[in-house]
């Protein structure tokens, strides 16, 4: 797999490269910002995200900012018209976490906050279909269908699957089917709407193959042809890290709250949680060096993500920084800077319950439901 | 648990000692034949059928011909009055047989004459509910529900499982999932309805004990008493077996049909079966003893069921009989103009496909799902 960092021209030509030799990846790489050919010019790009809480920065640079510069790279201002675009709040998903499980009142609060959120950082109704995974009953009967063609054998090999069941439980007794299943209902999400691009992190590339895999199944047993193999598009900017060990990624699930930077801080927070960022010994240089300096390239990450500039381009501004100071007072600089707009307008839309019923409405209505019964003899 | 073959006074008595000890079983014991108290005044009886081939005399006995009697005991013509009866073609369940998998056409046929069946066996459509469980996408989002709580360690252990996947693959890695989590889509159609009762074979009493669990758990998680705990109602006929082997019980996806009595069989079909079933050495009396003649059994069950007669009954009937011609033109005579009706009518109803879709479409409105959008947020 191509790096993340390397010259986009290097990308272009391996990308050439590839298609000459007539084996075509299923994952498309982009560079530190998302370009008009990293876009397909037709299909559908779809991408859910779980309504667990308030969103962080990795969520933002991993996921609803790369939806909001896909709809500012579709020119059409339609629901209808290609690229079609769906994003969606995986409410489903987001009952399989296991404790402590989220009440009804409390799950209803997370899904209109995520519709917020993914609107206040300019994800645009007018181009791209918003909803519920909840309100779409296919996305449960497609998972049924299914889960009749995948493999337990294969789902058992999931990372994911490992780590998480490991984690809920010593012994395997204790494991909800829901987390075991979780990935079948994801390729339904996906295959739903015949998908062809899915913006994801890396960490999903493996439920990403079992998706691939299922739509091949399917076409193969049905003798059809109506899911297409759905190709991956990796976020632009690299997995953040916590800002208290590299070696985890920045999750709202960490006890830890100074380790996330979270949608919603005001930029005392922000300067308070920076200050406090882990770091390392070296304090007369900063420069992106993931394998030794893991925390400090976590920060430059970050720069880059937020100010959409390669990793160069803020190598290059830093090397002037010989202390802890200037450089961290620029990084809360950058993020109070690029987190204003989103978090004035998410304020301003968490006033407006019935605009947001208005975009989810719309969604519904764009997905073809709006007048269906229901009823799917 | 009580005998089958029971009095029916004893079965009586019983019950009242174990009311009166405050104790209340989950299994509801019927004798040979439904009776006026065996059903209850309010609530749902729910039960589904898997459409996967021609019904069979084990069909009919174990569920079809058990749901007509509990029509002809509810006293109101209203799908709305309690008891409320809900019976359903469980179209889902259909696909997780694994081969040969079937494919669209066969399934709508199928579907198609497992209506036919239930509404010529006499399943009356003016007191109960038919509906395709594919009709209802509540059934799939419930299941996906119930599955963020059910244990995988209890999925494990149900029987069914064991030797469903045990027969479909020797390594565990072709074993779909579909298998795995059948009976959690079982505990969904049941408790999307808040079924109070659910006659089944009892083959079926572990899957209602999950069921009743993930009911309790459920209530308990999320703070409610939305689900009831449904009981079981045994069917009246014990088991129906193979003809041809005692071991096993009559089913359609015997490789050899001449063990299994399908419900559109000719008289001379019924007869040719019936004469090359399996008996026993003992040529010159015929009696109920399912430990050392189980051959000579189930013929006299299948002569209880058809005839609505206790197994005593039947004994005393077949007690002048002495030789297997005379028993077994006895059976095929009680065969033939038991199945001679639901043949009539079945036959009638599939040259009908209007009227099918009618009483499905009732059914649907009966549900509340007449004007319903599909959209469940």
């Amino acid at each position: 797999m191509l790096q993340r960092n390397t010259p986009r021209s290097l990308i272009r030509s391996n990308h050439l490269k590839t298609f000459a030799r007539g084996i075509k990846s299923t994952v498309q790489n982009t560079d530190y910002k998302l370009q008009q050919d990293d876009i397909p010019q037709d299909g559908t790009i779809f991408s859910m995200i779980q309504p667990t809480g308030m969103f962080h920065l990795g969520n933002y640079l991993g996921a609803t900012r790369v939806w909001s510069d896909i709809c500012n790279l579709k020119t059409s201002v339609s629901l209808k018209d290609s690229p079609k675009l769906i994003f969606g709040v995986a409410d489903l998903h987001a009952i399989t976490v296991p404790k402590p499980h989220p009440n009804s009142t409390q799950l209803r609060k997370y899904r209109h906050e995520a519709i917020a959120s993914i609107l206040a950082v300019g994800v645009d109704p007018k181009k791209a279909i918003i909803m519920y995974q909840s309100s779409i009953p296919e996305h449960t009967q497609l998972h049924w269908i299914l889960s009749t063609i995948a493999s337990m054998g294969y789902l058992n090999r999931m990372t994911q699957w490992k780590s998480k069941s490991k984690a809920e439980s010593t012994a395997d007794t204790n494991v909800r089917l829901g987390l075991f299943s979780y990935p079948i209902l994801q390729a339904a999400d996906i295959l739903l709407y015949k998908s062809t691009h899915v913006p994801v992190g890396d960490d999903q590339a493996q439920h990403l193959e079992l998706c691939r895999s299922l739509a091949v199944q399917f076409n193969k047993m049905y003798r059809t042809k109506i899911f297409p193999i759905p190709r991956t598009i990796l976020a632009p900017t690299k997995k953040i890290l916590s800002l208290k060990s590299s070696e985890k990624k920045m999750s709202k699930s960490d006890p830890n709250h100074d380790s996330v930077i979270f949608m919603n801080e005001t930029s005392d927070e922000i300067s308070r949680k920076i200050k406090s960022a882990l770091t390392d010994s070296i304090v007369d240089h900063f420069e992106y060096d993931p394998e030794n300096r893991p925390s400090v390239s976590n920060l430059i990450n970050i720069l880059s993500g937020i100010q959409r500039k390669s990793i160069e381009e803020v190598d290059q501004e830093i090397s002037c920084m010989n202390n802890y100071k200037s450089f961290k007072n620029h990084i809360t600089e950058v993020l109070v800077e690029g987190l204003k707009g989103p978090r004035l307008r998410f304020e301003q839309l968490m006033k407006d319950p019935a605009y947001l019923e208005t975009v989810l409405e719309q969604g519904t209505q764009g997905i073809g439901k709006g007048n269906s019964t229901g009823d799917h003899r």
